[in-house]
Order: C-alpha cells, then structure tokens, then sequence
C-alpha cells in the first residue's frame, strides 16, 4: 500500500472516530502529507475531498487536472473553468460522496474559503481538522526522521561554517545572508526568515533582523531554518562576539544546563506540559525565571511550527517518532539573550537530536 | 499623514460603508500593507482589529509586543501570554472597541482562527473582507508602482541573462535554478515558485517543473517571479530551443499579437472581462479558441495574484494605477504551449508595461 493510501485509509478511520463526513483540505503541508502534492494556497479553489467512506474527490480548476496524473492516489477531479462559479463543482462533488453534516477543515485554508464554504453548504457545520491531521502527521516514519536529520545536518553545517569567519563589523543582516548562502550550498530548498538579534536585539525573541552592525562585546541569538525536500530544520545558537561578561556567561551555562535538562526528560509517556515544566524550573530555580518569555518547543515536520507544543497546559503524552524543538532561552532587557535549540526525536529510550553541533559557548572575532 | 494612516482611514470609511464594525486581519500582504508589519502566518494568533470609529488594537503574543514599537501607527497592544487562551484577549480587545455584529475578515486568515472567532464571538456575523481590502489595495500609489518597476526589471534581466545561454541537454530544474540565481543576483528578495515547461510540459499552464532534459526543437513556457522590497514581478517568456516548426511560429506570432491586443485595450474605464475578451477573441479567430485554457491576467502588488481578475463575468472597470499582468496562451496537448506575459499599469493613456525585455520569437542553442 502506497504512503499516501495508507495516509488517507488512517485519516478516515479519524473521520469516522471523530463523527464528521469529510475532510477539506486545500493546498498545504496538509495536502501534500495526504496526496504528495505540492503547492502554495492562491484565490483558485482547490481542494481535496477525504470523505469517510472510501472516495476522495479534488476540486480544481480545468487547467491543473494534468497535476492529478502523477499522484499515486488520484482522487476523482471536479474540475471548474476559469469563468464557472468553483463552490458549484464542490457541491457537486459533496454530494457524489453523499452528502456532508460535519467538516473537518485543514486548518491552514483562508478564511476566503471556509465562508463561501459554509455559505455553500448551509447544512453542514463546519469543525477545525487541525487535531485529526496533527494526530496522523505528529508520528514520524523513518523515512520522514531520515529526511528532518538531513535537514538538520544542513542547518549544523552552516552554524559551523559561520562562526569560522570573524563577525565583528558585519550588519545582522549580512550574517543572515551568510547564513542562507551556506543553507543553499548545503542542499536546502526553500529558506525559512531567520532571526539575527545583536546586542540587546537578542532580548526580543522574535526580533526582526536589521541593517545594524555587530560590535564586539555582543552576543548574537541566530536562529534559522529551512526545508529540504519538504521536511524542515530549526536552530538556534548564540554565539558571543569578542570577550564575554561574567554574567553572559551565567546566564549561557543556565540556558544550556536547562537545555540538557529538558533533552533527558524526554521519553515516550511524559506529557509536553512536563517537558516545559524541567526547563522552566531550572530556570526559575537559578533566578531568571521572569526572562524565559516563551514555551520550550514546537513540533517540527513539514511545516517550521507544527504539533505537539511544549507548553504549559499541554497534556499530551509524547511518543516515539514524534518530533520537536526544545528551546529554552533567557531575554534580558536592555542587555542580551540566550536562546539554544535543536530538533529531537523520541525513540523508545529517550531523545535524539537532530541538530548535533556544539552547544557549548563560542566566542568568535 | 502617514501613507498607513491614510490607509487606516480610508479602511475606516469603507467598514462604515459596508456596515461592518471591524476589520480582522492576521499576518499577510494585508497587515503589510495596513500597518508595514511583515511577517507569515504561525499557530499563534495575531491580529489587527480595525476598528469602523478611529481605534486600531492589535492582539499578539505577548513577547512580540516589542515589535510594534518601530511603527508608524501603533495599535494598542492586548497581548496574551503563552499558556493562556488568546481568544479571551481578542474578546477584551472587541469588547474595548465597543463590540462587533459585523466582522469583516481578511481574505488569508487560517480557518482554524476564524473558526475559533465565530465560537468566541457568537454574537457576531463574519464576512468575507477581501473586497474591502482589495478596493484599497488595487489602486497603486507612485511609489508602489515605482517599486513594481524595479521588480520587472529584476526579471527583465534575468531573461536576457537565460537566453544568452544554450539551453539544449539543460534539464528544466537547472533552467528554473539559472533565473532563480540571476534573481537573487538582480537583487530579489523573494523567489516565486516558477515554471519550466519544456515541449509538451509547456502545454500543461501550471506544469510541475522537473528533472527533464531540454532537446533542440523544444519550446520552453518559462513563468517566474518573485518580490523586491515586497512587491512582485511576474514575467512569462517561450524561447525556442534550436529551429522552430512552421507551426510553432504561427501560433507564437498569434499568441504575441493578441497579448498585444489586449494591452493595447486597456485604458482607464475599460471591464476586466473586455480586456480578456479582447485576447481571447483574437486567439478565437484565428482558430485556437478551445486552447486557451485561462483567464488572460491577474492583479499583482504585494501579493502575486490579487485582485482585479481579467475573467470573463468581471465586470469591475480598470482605473489608472492598477497593475495586472496580461497574460495569454496557446496549449497543444503532446506538441507545444506558449504563453507571454507582461504586468502593466494603468496610465490616464493606457497601458505602461512594467515588463520591457523582446517578446520577440527568441531562439536560442
């Protein structure tokens, strides 16, 4: 049985569990999960159809149905033209599955859409189908786990290639630019923005980098990502730019101690609310709590950000195959951040990492 | 006043002339363009509440508030922590503008938020607010036409650089990957995704680029874009590998004529719908009518595709400072397609073509 079948076939034993009729899906990492196919959302109605019983349908436009011919499970097309209405062929096509009273709806499809679709099917409620995707997508294969260390190796490699070059001088923008070169030498597809906070820009975790020049004396959070054949990389380090301060240095080792912390926690059963709860204690417990502004992790696969989450609240027991980021960081106003992060795995005696370049404190020129 | 202020403003008085309270929108080409704050969609919500009667709120998590200190209109800010619900904070921040029966939403919001809004808000009916949006966003200021100029420059210069090049024995992914480099070279900062079709793949309008070798007697569809200082480009070119058929260039020369056709329509006042017409009855006349297969253009700006649409039954008359792209084609299913494509903008005279490189017959090695 194909991936993709095997993919659809769960997917509706999910339909059925969770009492609705079909699942909608535009395009998405989600389509490409369920079909293998590929593509950015755009005004053109295109979706997929995964209905409970056994047919799957596509709605899409005259032109693209060529795009159906390569798929492995090729869903039937309800093709529209240019000048049709494209809600009409989605009727139609709901209604060759039997009908429809509950929907499941990737949660990536604009809005656009679901109000014409629920303006379209006035009989069906519409419900979020983020939980029964993220249910199949949050368990890697090996095959996917393959291709996240490859694209984490990527990312490794271009961390290390940086901080071989002196960095004092440089704009925080020519250091992403460093860093997308070596991305794209190393094989990476498609680049995720990227953050280089200098200085006290660090302290803001979600920064965005500027043309403002490195001095020596600063410490640099650079995180940074990418995808390679659709599966992404995340990382973060901060490496620090000519000598450091003592307390840099603290607050450094807390972060990576914190870091290490939460990594050895992880095994098949521990929730992701106890996963943030080892590398938020520690934190706390050395006195800088208040500055850990941000949850320890997201899921990671073929989007950047995906489930699970590790955050408070979050009582999801983790499992073996899924994958995350563990990224504890420490933001202090006015001065500097720290922020360390790698991709794991859960196997069934703990995590492995993804990103598996050094850790400890790098000071560069 | 500030060019966001303006648009503030001017989005103000179209939610009262829509008998909307409020305008939501999340991270997209229409926060950019409302308040200059980029950045893509995540699982965390983040949102610009404009409001029918002068205030602006944004919610967002709270370690991003940072973020809206850079701007020129700065929204109050309701931030939610990372373990809390943030859709107790879009209530607060709708309950502060003094509620909401209508709520227009933006186009690219995730269906998992505005699903999660009609259960937060039940008292409130949500509308599609594209038409808002585009109503604002379809007339271009000098400035944004200016930097849409410079994009199509970029990809002028690309195709020049690509056809100075022998093209046979390349596979369609190299070609893809030359003009992606003379992009990035040129200064884009974006890439779109890209079409490379060579012989029958070119009949296909949005063919999958792949791993295929280019042969002489080849035709190429080469359909490629990307952003400068956020605002696209998108250029469509059929250079011919070695010497052309009979027939290639018969349909080329008409393909070419009729695109010419169509610019030469357009001017202030003109439907959308009589522009395509204007192509599509050239191409119908000269006996290729059934193969051409889409609309002949699409708005451009921030976003690649945007509104106005040149479609049959668009009926919106085009107005100076609009900016399409006029793009028809022929598809010969197993021989050939060919397409050219040009953005424009709409001048008190007519067309200016912000695309300028040959649309000549161009054969090359």
């Amino acid at each position: 049985m194909s991936e993709h079948l095997t993919r659809l076939t769960a997917m509706q034993r999910g339909l059925r569990t969770a009492g609705a009729d079909l699942l909608l899906v535009g395009p998405s990492s989600d389509l490409y999960y369920l079909l293998g196919l590929a593509g950015n959302p755009s005004e053109r109605l295109k979706l997929l159809l995964v209905s409970r019983e056994g047919q799957t349908a596509m709605v899409l436009p005259a032109f693209e149905v060529p795009q159906l011919a390569h798929l492995d499970v090729r869903p039937e097309a309800y093709p529209w033209e240019e000048a049709e209405n494209p809600f009409q062929a989605l009727r139609r096509a709901v209604t060759a599955l039997g009908g429809a009273r509950r929907i499941a709806v990737a949660p990536q499809l604009w809005s656009v859409f679901l109000l014409r679709i629920q303006g379209a099917l006035p009989e069906a409620a519409c419900i979020d189908g983020g939980p029964l995707l993220a249910a199949l997508r949050m368990r890697k294969s090996a095959q996917e786990v393959s291709l996240m260390r490859d694209a984490g190796r990527i990312a490794d490699e271009a961390y290390l290639k940086l901080i071989a070059q002196p960095l004092t001088g440089r704009t925080e923008l020519e250091v992403l630019a460093m860093i997308h070169d070596a991305l794209r030498a190393g094989g990476m597809d498609r680049l995720g923005g990227g953050i280089v906070g200098a200085g006290a820009n660090g302290a803001s975790p979600h920064y965005k980098t500027a043309n403002r020049k490195i001095a020596s004396g600063e410490a640099i959070v650079i995180d940074y990502g990418g995808q390679h054949h659709a599966y992404s990389a995340d990382i973060t380090r901060t490496p620090h730019v000519g000598p450091p301060s003592a307390e840099f240095r603290k607050v450094y080792q807390v972060v990576q101690d914190a870091q290490q912390a939460a990594v050895d926690a992880v095994r098949p059963g521990i929730t992701c609310e106890a996963i943030d709860r080892v590398a938020r204690d520690y934190i706390t417990r050395h006195g800088y709590g208040p500055h850990f502004l941000h949850r320890t992790g997201h899921g990671i696969g073929l989007d950047g950000h995906e489930e699970p989450y590790l955050v408070a609240g979050n009582a999801l027991a983790v499992d073996e195959g899924m994958t995350f980021s563990i990224e504890p960081g420490i933001y202090l106003p006015g001065a500097f951040g720290v922020r360390i992060e790698d991709i794991v795995v859960v196997r069934a005696d703990g995590a492995e990492r993804l990103n598996t370049c050094t850790r400890d404190l790098v000071v560069v020129q």
